[in-house]
C-alpha cells in the first residue's frame, strides 16, 4: 500500500505514462486533484481507458481532508491524479509531507508540465526566470506579477504568466484579461514597460492538438479569440535569433 | 506521414505516455536522440516495450546530418525519441524548423523534463530562476554558471545547474566535480559566494526508483558518493519554511 502521485500530463487521457497506467489499474481508489489545473477531455475519458472510477478532489479536500486520503494509504494502494506534473503545485508537496508524517509510502510519477511545454514557442527553457501569477482581479489585486516581469526583464529572462482558474466557478481567465491586468497595473507603476506596443506570445491549450500560440503587440493579442482554457502568457525578454526564428514560425 | 518529436521521461521504458507508445509502435522508423542526456535503463528494454529496432543517433548525425531523418519523414512516420521533454534542447527546436522549411508534418508528445522533476526536492518550481550548465573544465572554462547563480540569488531564485555528459566517452560529471569547478570560479571571483559552507542540493538519478538526493554544506556533498549518473545540482535561494520543511524531510 501507498500513496502514488502520479502526474497525467497536459491534454487528454493518453497523456498519462504506461507506468502512471498501470498503477491506476491496480489502485485500490483513484483520485484527481480537480482545482490547480484542468484537463483537456472528459473524465469519463480517463475513467474509460482506467477501468476505474475516479474521486474528483476539490480544494476543501484536498487542503483541509487530505486525512481522509491518507487514512486509505495506509492499508490500500491510493492513485492521486494531478493534471500536468505533480510537483508544481505547493498542495501536492503538502500533501507528500503529510504522507511521511504518517510513515505512508509516498511514489511520484512525473509526466509533462505547462512550465516546460512553453518550449514549444521556440524559446529557449534555460531562459525563463521565476514564474509568475495573475489572480482575478475580484479576489486579489496584486502588482506581483508586473514586478516579477520587471524582475525577469531586467536580467534578461523570459517570464511564463499563469492565469487563474476558478473551476469551481467555472471561470478561466483568458490571455486578454490577462493583458488587461497588466496594462492597468502599468497605469499605477508608469514605468513603460507593459504597453500597447509591448511583445508577448499567448498560448492556450499547450500540448493538445488543437493548441493556439499567437506572438504579437499586446494590441494585436487583445483582438485575437484564443477559445477554450487553459491560457497563459509569456513575457519574453531579448531574444536569440534562432528564438526569433522560431517564433516566427511555430506561431 | 510525419515527424513525431516524443519525449520518453527521466527513468525507463515505461515513462513514455501511452500517447506516445502507440505512435512508436506504428512508426516506420524510431531514432533515439542520444547526446543531450541519457537514460536510466538499457536501449534494450526500449526495443522490447515498443516491439520496434531504435536507431541511435549522435550530435553529428543530428545537427548536421539530421536530412537523412527529415527524408525518410516526408514519405514515412518517423519517431524521434528524446530523454525528459523533447523542447529542453535547441537541437530539437532547430530539428522542428528544418522540417517545417521541408513542409514535413511535426507533431511533438510532451513528457517529464529535468527541469520540473527537480520539484521533488520541496523547491517551488516557480521561483527556480535561469537553469545554468557546467561544462567539463577541458572543453570550456567559464564563468558563466558561477554568474547565473549570482544573479538569481540576488533577485531570490533557486538555481538548476546541469552537468556535462559526453556520451561518446562515456563521461558524466558528478556532483563533487560541479562543486569544485564551482569552488575553483569562487577563487578568482572573491565574492564569498560559494564557499565550503553554502548550502546546496545535490541529485541523481531523479525521476527514477532509486534516485537520491542530499542537502548540505558544499564540504559535506563532495564527500557524498552519489552513484550512477545523472547528476545535477541545486542552488537555493532563500526558503519558504514551507520549503526548509520538505527539504528536511525528502532529501
Amino acid at each position: 500500500m501507498a500513496l502514488y502521485i502520479i502526474g497525467i500530463g497536459l491534454s487528454d487521457e493518453k497523456d498519462i505514462t504506461v507506468k502512471g497506467l498501470e498503477i491506476v489499474k491496480k489502485a485500490d481508489f483513484v483520485y484527481l486533484e480537480n482545482y490547480t489545473s484542468i484537463l483537456q477531455c472528459p473524465i469519463s475519458h480517463l475513467e474509460k481507458l482506467y477501468g476505474k472510477r475516479i474521486i474528483l478532489t476539490d480544494r476543501d479536500m484536498v487542503e483541509k481532508r487530505a486525512d481522509e486520503i491518507l487514512e486509505k494509504a495506509k492499508t490500500k494502494d491510493v492513485a492521486f491524479l494531478v493534471v500536468g506534473d505533480p510537483m508544481s503545485a505547493t498542495t501536492h508537496i503538502d500533501l507528500m509531507l503529510r504522507a511521511k508524517e504518517k510513515d505512508i509510502d509516498v511514489r511520484v510519477i512525473h509526466n509533462a508540465s505547462i512550465l516546460t511545454a512553453v518550449g514549444i514557442t521556440g524559446l529557449q527553457l534555460y531562459k525563463f526566470g521565476k514564474t509568475t501569477s495573475i489572480p482575478f482581479p475580484e479576489n486579489v489585486k496584486a502588482e506581483t506579477p508586473y514586478n516579477v516581469i520587471e524582475m525577469n526583464r531586467k536580467n534578461n529572462m523570459h517570464t511564463l504568466v499563469l492565469l487563474d482558474i476558478d473551476v469551481e466557478k467555472n471561470k478561466f481567465m483568458k490571455v486578454d484579461e490577462a493583458i488587461r491586468i497588466l496594462l492597468g497595473i502599468e497605469k499605477n507603476k508608469k514605468k513603460d514597460m507593459i504597453t500597447d506596443e509591448t511583445s508577448m506570445i499567448g498560448c492556450a491549450r499547450l500540448g493538445s492538438d488543437d493548441q493556439f500560440i499567437k506572438a504579437g503587440k499586446a494590441k494585436d493579442l487583445l483582438e485575437v479569440d484564443f477559445g477554450k482554457p487553459p491560457h497563459c502568457l509569456i513575457m519574453p525578454a531579448e531574444m536569440h535569433f534562432m528564438e526569433e526564428e522560431a517564433l516566427k514560425e511555430f506561431c
